[in-house]
């Protein structure tokens, strides 16, 4: 965990130096030491460079000094161009000469393994001693297209034309695959403001640069690529503020497979926690999960526009009919809805358009639109700003030859521009023949234009998700978090390594208002009988010893037992099969307890993720978990809200609702049981290792845990990560 | 239907005629008749091209004739360049000509209404009375790159380059959308032989131009965008001789949304089919559903590299640990497997790459492969090929310098040659920087190019599909098919417009060899009893009438009868029930059946598609199809190969292998199960209007049909299309 006390706004002697040095600066042009001052040259660097080369007076016209301590002023950044071996006499000289930030390119670090993993350790401390930012190792370097600051040796990174707009920042964990979405956006006008490479995060983390463009007004969006968080509970914190500004965090992660979440474990010595926590993560936090490259792009140029979707009924417009089927295809693939137009919207669009076009969604102006008459694309427009069912309008083709001067694209600005519903434009990704002559004077006043092989529909839809969590936090309807609970003082039942009996587990779920099975242990055959009449017939008994998990298995268990002969019966029979099972058992002695009606039965629970910590967990139970996977996470602590998302985004949503002609259940008591846990897990972070609520019984009023099951740490160790 | 008498080779004289007359020629170079003419002699027409207008002398050098008849040879196509006012009697003109082949452009047919309908149909009498073949009209008409027959209005189709390969042929039911795809794939490197319009269809059929490609030896892939098929009877049937030829069909069905199919029924006047039951009908023929136009690109590049691959196993070669992650990640999720390569192919790889490279799956040749050491390329390659574990081989980058004559690129051709292994390249799509010096001598020689953006990965998990389904059909292991049974006299049972007692439907199953339950119908207290008795305790008493479906509700079902006292109360009882419940209705008595033990419940059943007629459907049933939509269908007749496809491919067929410890159930007794009701679905498609087994009752040995409903349809009308 990196070290708070750190603020970010260090961070600019990294990105925004006034001065900075080049060690390792040389003269011969295939060296690194070379490329690098020329990189600053020709990125016309608004700062003072400083080549540093005992041996050499001149680079390419600028003098070239001893050492660092020889600079006339202060040094704010150094650019490492040297070896692996020198890194760390160099880092020493930095830090004797108040060196604010440096950057290191070299491998051989933790990457190569355990030898590797303590040089970077002494790296690491010289950096945090002294107080230094630092920048890799491992990594390409960085680029901050607003001043010129080209620190790196990849050629891809530099010699691409700037667009005007550069206002999000771009974060990668693998160098190689950020040059590549670096180039692949500034090839369709959008150049990032900052690429900054992380490497091994050695001192500088993902996290700290996202903290840093939070904070910083040059940025407007916030993108990056990561293979593995590192430090996940402070992105989590960071998320928030992010989203209270209305900053898009817009992240790919990848390792969704088994294969590549292995080889990301590999590339970056991230840990492997489950890639489905990641996307409930997203979700909970409002981070945009990026799906692959394009959307990072994409969803900028949305965002960019500086409008957010109302909502999900899109309309689409288009020329050619088997366009509009496709993009409706896709429109609805993705979760948007093509409305179904009313009546009034449809006849006043078809006195407008041919009539063998449609006025149905999608609208078809047909080829004449694309042929004879380009002015067709603005008159359905104007009907469907006055619908207010309408949230989006794409258009999937567009005039080819209206330029900014052009009357018809005024008309088509202004009549956007007067207007909050989304409108953006998408054309097919042919070579040549696929950006519109206006399409600069339609992004510079908030229309983007965007190649359907960057999937901006797909973007859309991340867009109105984005939204939806965006006006949630904002309106900042008060909701209840697990935070908020008293901690219960059940410490004395969470023996290390021990897995809880149920009636210990009943407890510790009681202490936290999770309503349990009325239930009392018996010792003897007369309390089981005693038990019974207290708690009302039909009862179940059951063996109750930790040492004893599975009691069908061990024949420890007797469903609806209906009187006081049966009981005392059922009594006896567990007693011996419990030790016939397992000899060496601790018997508490047996449950007797009330025997639940039936219900909906949904099962929830706690397990800590390598990455994530405590992670709460809720699915309807049995193959549905088992075979369809439907099941939900949220990292812990959760809030009120989080729990209702939880239970509404599994398919089985339905059958809670009251499917197949059953009531629907309690689902404001279910989110209280899913709060209650993650109390409990918060509290107990360092003794629960695992929780398990199977089932929780749901009737129309309140929910029940009919069974649970509590494994605790064997020692009360820090966890790896989180906490 | 269209009129089977007529042969695929008459389209012949549309693709390939010697003499091509332009009706309505013009010498006015802003006209459609000149734009044809000009279009036929900049495409280098082979054949004689004709010019038609009777006040013309002559148009670009040709001469011009002032009418059909005055042309010296006999015309095979007709090119019509006129109004729909003069179509009509164009074509008759053409009928009294003898001209074979006419192409219409003209809108204003059936996709304007019922109007425009008559104007079709009765264009379509004039061309099959005198064995005309007709393509369109509302079509862009049609190209065949490799004899310079141009025959459309669309300038897309015209001045593109053309590749040398030209095998694989286009088919549109969207002018716009196909013109978009045919320009895609030419930029790309894939020309099509035959690109084809086919308009409103009115006499030429998509499924036309399939068979004629599928016989025609200049095309290897046909390919196609599909809004709805009009014969899927007989595309099932061209389905089977194009795999049995290894002619993959690859088409893109759009539509898959509500308001896509909504949009497409009136765009293309097709019927709203189940987009879902095309999935299944897709798979059942091994017809290769293209998601986007992509998909026909990347699949056919990659199927005309002359092999297919042997299986799933997937191995990535990459010079970025993020490009390699990323990818693994998308062909996991398009089911392919990134195997763990085993210890010797390991430690053989990881003896020729840069120490600091990963020989672990995907193999990381690092930074050095990219930047400075391209040979590494090859490397790994040497070992791969030997490991019998590994299919298929991807790289993600390669050597961009190397061109034909490098030693470099022919030696990794020839290894690649020598190798049955599936070998491709996919580049990063960035613009000017993604295809390699080497692509058309890696292309010519089997190993595909593909840039990223075109989703190959996508495409070869479609083709490793297509191969298991190829070798399937060509090793041709006999397999069991519905049509093979001998057809069962029911029909005595099906009077139109009823729904079938239990005890009716039982006798129908009964004759299609599908167990039920044993059951008798009772009019009197002591037949019932009598009944109970030879059945044996426990029996279950429902009411036995047509009129009565729904016998829970009417309070006419008694489960776990156990005594004679009890039948005879539970007799009386239901009758009185039933009588009360519909005072109305006929009661053919009480049925008393058999208890039928525990098993698993599934259902399965009939219905009738308006598209695809009589489709036979399998699921768990409940929830599970209703909610998690877990269900799967096949169009009858079907194969025991279909049925057990059927049956495997749901994702509860875990649930039949016997998840949670319970014995896995009789998977060939639901097969015959699924055969019997296709068999009758078959035989009695025009009685039968749906059919449901539910629950069918799965054991380790044989399946029950506890409760079936037929339903027969009003009167014996032939269903719209198919049978």
């Amino acid at each position: 965990m990196s070290d708070v006390n750190v603020s970010y706004k260090t961070i600019d002697s990294l990105l925004k130096p006034a001065t900075v040095a080049i060690l390792g600066a040389s003269a011969n042009k295939n060296k690194l030491g070379y490329l690098q001052v020329k990189a600053l040259l020709d990125g016309g660097f608004q700062g003072d460079i400083y080549p540093i080369n005992p041996k050499t007076k001149e680079i390419e016209g600028l003098q070239c000094y001893e050492s660092l301590a020889q600079v006339p002023k202060k040094v704010d950044l150094a650019i490492f161009c040297v070896s692996a071996s020198n890194a760390e006499s160099c880092l020493v000289d930095c830090a004797e000469n108040n060196v604010k930030a440096v950057i290191l390119f070299a491998s051989g670090y933790s990457e190569t393994g355990e030898e590797g993993m303590k040089k970077q350790k002494r790296l690491e401390k010289i950096a945090k001693d002294h107080g230094i930012r630092m920048l890799g190792p491992n990594c390409v370097g960085l680029v901050n297209t607003t001043n010129g600051l080209v620190s790196t040796f990849s050629p891809g990174l530099t010699a691409l034309p700037l667009n005007d707009k550069r206002e999000v920042g771009f974060i990668t964990q693998s160098g190689a695959f950020g040059v590549l979405t670096y180039i692949a956006a500034a090839q369709v006008g959008l150049t990032f403001n900052y690429f900054v490479s992380v490497g091994n995060e050695a001192e500088i983390k993902f996290s700290d640069l996202i903290e840093y463009m939070i904070h910083d007004p040059q940025t407007s969006i916030i993108s990056g690529y990561l293979e593995g968080e590192k430090e996940p509970e402070r992105l989590k914190k960071l998320a928030k503020t992010a989203l209270e500004k209305n900053k898009p965090i817009v992240i790919m992660k990848s390792g969704r497979s088994k294969a590549g979440s292995r080889a990301a474990v590999s590339h970056t010595g991230s840990l492997a926690g489950s890639d489905r926590i990641y996307d409930d993560f997203f979700k909970q936090t409002g981070i945009v999960r990026a799906d692959d490259y394009e959307d990072i792009i994409s969803f900028s140029k949305l965002h960019l526009s500086g409008k957010i979707p109302t909502g999900r009924n899109t309309v689409i417009v288009t020329s050619s009919g088997g366009r509009g089927i496709n993009e409706a295809d896709r429109c609805e693939s993705y979760g948007l809805n093509i409305i179904n137009l009313n009546e009034d919207t449809q006849a006043a669009v078809s006195k407008r358009i041919p009539s063998f076009g449609s006025a149905a969604n999608p609208i078809d102006l047909t080829a004449a639109a694309a042929v004879t008459n380009p002015e067709l694309f603005i008159e359905p427009l104007k009907d469907l700003v006055n619908d207010p069912e309408v949230d989006n309008i794409i258009f999937t083709e567009f005039p080819m030859e209206w330029d900014a001067d052009s009357s018809y694209l005024q008309e088509f600005i202004q009549i956007c521009k007067n207007s909050d519903k989304f409108i953006f434009i998408t054309t097919f990704p042919l070579e040549g023949m696929a950006i519109p002559r206006g399409t600069e004077e339609l992004e510079k006043n908030g229309i983007p234009v965007i190649t359907g092989d960057l999937n901006p529909i797909r973007s859309l839809a991340k867009l109105v998700a984005y939204g939806e969590k965006y006006r949630k936090t904002v309106t900042k309807s008060p909701t209840q978090t697990s935070e908020e609970w008293k901690k219960k003082d059940i410490s004395h039942l969470l023996s290390p390594g021990v897995t809880l009996s149920e009636s210990q587990a009943s407890v510790v779920l009681e202490n936290y208002d999770i309503k349990t099975a009325k239930k009392a242990v018996a010792n003897l055959e007369a309390e089981a009988v005693q038990s019974a009449k207290e708690i009302g017939y039909p009862v179940v008994l059951k063996i109750d010893s930790s040492d004893i998990p599975h009691k069908t298995e061990a024949n420890a268990v007797k469903l609806n037992v209906n009187s006081e002969v049966e009981v005392a019966e059922a009594f006896h029979e567990i007693m011996e099969n419990a030790a016939n099972y397992n000899p060496n058992a601790k018997l508490n002695g047996v449950s007797v307890q009330q025997m639940l009606p039936e219900g909906v039965e949904v099962i929830c629970g706690i397990s800590n993720d390598p990455v994530f910590g405590p992670v709460v967990m809720f699915g309807l139970g049995g193959v549905f978990v088992e075979i369809f996977e439907d099941i939900s996470f949220r990292v812990a602590p959760i809030t009120k809200e989080d729990a209702l998302d939880m239970i509404k985004e599994i398919k089985g949503y339905k059958v809670l609702q009251g499917a197949r002609g059953k009531a629907a259940v309690d689902i404001d008591a279910i989110a209280d049981v899913l709060l209650g846990i993650s109390a409990l897990a918060t509290d107990y972070e360092n003794e629960i290792k695992e929780l398990d609520i199977n089932p929780l019984i749901l009737y129309e009023n309140g929910a029940v845990a009919a069974d649970a099951m509590i494994v605790v740490n064997e020692l009360k160790t820090q966890p790896v990560i989180g906490g």
